[in-house]
């Protein structure tokens, strides 16, 4: 697992919101060796006024089509994988129609026996001793 | 405190929402030594589309009827907590009515001093010195 | 970044949701040092019922205008820092219309290298060696 969130102005169609959720999860794919059939994202619409992002922040620019990503996933990438991580969205979104600058990204990182993916099952905890 | 967001999609009932949001808070109490009137929950139901789930994973099968249910909690819970919890959760919600395949869940830990339950108050950090 | 989430219910006018954001930022800007235009902000109203509060936890008795608040920051603060948020959200949230008590707060901490503000790139990480 990782488990996305992604927060975006209903200003985005659902189109458009389904192809920013494909892009942040080719990038997983790509650089968190994510499994493709492991994804699961909330791709989550908000009223004018119920997002509320700065116009700007170190130097970067955000328009009205800002999208807040938030991946919780394992411990254990590196700073490398991070990195690529980042750009491997940036990247997708542009292709997918969104401003790199308008992508902001951040991770919650939690320990493998945090995850259970149904039946009531720790999937990745090692096994009862 | 735990705090449980829990994000299904609107072709579950507010009402089947509820008794999911029950099933998590009792599994959560039983194994977790939660106080019962310690109970902050977000059942947040989204259209179609929003809520992007793989068909399987795992070999876990889910349905349209798949809950994401984040729990942010204190760190300290054993592994075999844990497994109590996502067997209870299962089982708890098994009897509300949703598959135990479909219910899948995740925890965020963080430390103890970083709850405030109103008034301004770190409730749970020792006294300041 | 801190990355500021906050569910209430959609008896709260989007104008006081709005102020309880302007109460937690300037909170954070006074308590962790984080820079005016370092905001990023979800600010989720609920139908009735999606969101689940006790009535009273700790002593701290609850109204039907309770606001759950998450906030995602880096490592590093001190429990100094964490009392004195606590303190100034609750602080300001009264000025902006709501009930010190019904301001609960919870802090999820993170990597400095687990932000990206947009462009792709790690802005808090060490430059790559």
């Amino acid at each position: 697992m990782p488990f996305v969130r992604i927060d975006l102005p209903d200003t985005v169609s659902p189109e458009d919101a389904q192809a920013l959720g494909d892009a942040v999860h080719q990038a997983l794919v790509a650089s968190f060796e994510v499994p493709p059939d492991d994804r699961f994202q909330v791709l989550a619409r908000h009223a004018p006024g119920a997002l509320v992002c700065t116009s700007a922040y170190l130097g970067v620019r955000h328009s009205a089509r800002v999208a807040l990503v938030q991946i919780t996933c394992s411990f254990g990438r590196t700073l490398a994988h991070k990195r690529a991580l980042y750009a491997g969205i940036a990247h997708n979104a542009a292709q997918a129609g969104f401003a790199a600058a308008d992508v902001i990204v951040h991770l919650v990182e939690t320990a493998r026996e945090n995850w259970s993916f149904g039946e009531g099952v720790a999937h990745y905890a090692p096994a009862a001793s």
